[in-house]
């Protein structure tokens, strides 16, 4: 099993046990979600930026306009962090200090680099769409070169990286167990909820069943 | 209607028809949600941390344990961003270029301080406890001395803050609406499931069905 070496930012010391950082933990929780939070800094102060991800192998990508202040400060080789989180449960203990959270996320840590080649460029976005939608790059209107020059892509080498889980039930001090009170878990998940139309949909267009099979990027259906 | 200033690190610039200044619009996007990331530095290196937090007037509290590194660098008083994100929908255009999210976002950027006195920091938690399961609280086992000790909690003032917003259905190019490809928006929304019982509970114990209104906090029941 591949694992990735704990540096004194991505081990977990408190509350130790719900670190991994195995490569499987670690891409599992990527690949089930595609909403990442990016922090950096300009001048020194943090900003933290929510924006569309995708991993490939050891890489992972995102992209947005080549305007974007984010894509421009992060592009110029400056340190940043990668967070994703997905929320699983609300967990509901018999004191207010053992609520907690069911959630799994990863932190990384690093520097990005763009994809400067054109041609690798335009790959990286089909596998963006492909990830997301599975056969619809090849039904979509191509991308012309005016879109490909306003778009930038980056992608963050995973080295320095670490996963944290929690799951199961309240774990509640040994004599709160004797309360009355009630306490378990009430799960939460992502769902994706009937397709609706564009208004202007060309008469007869139909919409590939694809489309709504979402399990891949964290969102069941409805 | 009160409305927040602009500055250089919040007013929106590139699509600048998303930004949002006004409260009305940033407390409704807090209020909807009770996950937030924190971004701050250590040694200058930044850092995006997932975490809860809850609103009261013009503040946005977060806590946790004393020991957490995330608390003790931001109590300290270095600068730090919030950003608090919601999916809305994944947005299918006629071209790779024009696919998009719809979101909810707000960034807020400041500096955080800590709630010192303990019958305040008491009353702060009770009120995080309320705004998820109204009528919690007085159910609980009370909190003790030594676990109010062992849990910070910080807030911020609302200052410099915005809110992004995308709604609506994809945006194509003119021509592009003539292709007979599909276009269209799939909702996306976070859901609660049913409880689960914690396995230890004392015969007989019952849930309140407060405990499952979970909309105030941006979750439907399933």
């Amino acid at each position: 099993m591949n694992t990735f070496v704990p540096t004194t930012r991505t081990r977990v010391k408190r509350l130790h046990k719900r670190g991994h950082y195995d490569e499987a933990t670690v891409h599992a929780i990527l690949d089930a979600g595609f909403i990442c939070h990016v922090g950096y800094t300009i001048e020194g102060l943090p900003y933290v930026t929510p924006t569309s991800y995708w991993r490939e192998g050891s890489r992972v990508y995102w992209h947005g306009s080549s305007a974007s202040r984010m894509l421009r400060t992060i592009e110029a080789g400056v340190d940043c962090c990668v967070t994703v989180t997905h929320l699983d449960a609300l967990v509901l203990a018999r004191s207010g200090f053992h609520h907690s959270l069911n959630y799994r996320a990863v932190m990384m840590f690093g520097r990005a680099h763009k994809v400067e080649d054109p041609v690798e460029k335009l790959a990286a976005l089909e596998a963006f769409v492909e990830r997301m939608f599975p056969g619809r790059w090849n039904a979509l209107r191509p991308v012309n070169c005016k879109e490909l020059k306003a778009t930038t892509v980056l992608w963050m080498e995973m080295k320095e990286v670490s996963a944290k889980v929690r799951t199961g039930p309240p774990v509640d001090d040994d004599e709160d167990y004797a309360l009355p009170i009630w306490a378990g878990v009430i799960p939460v998940r992502q769902v994706a909820g009937a397709p609706e139309d564009d208004g202007r949909l060309v008469a007869g267009t139909k919409r590939s069943a694809k489309l709504t099979k979402l399990e891949h990027i964290g969102l069941r259906r409805r």
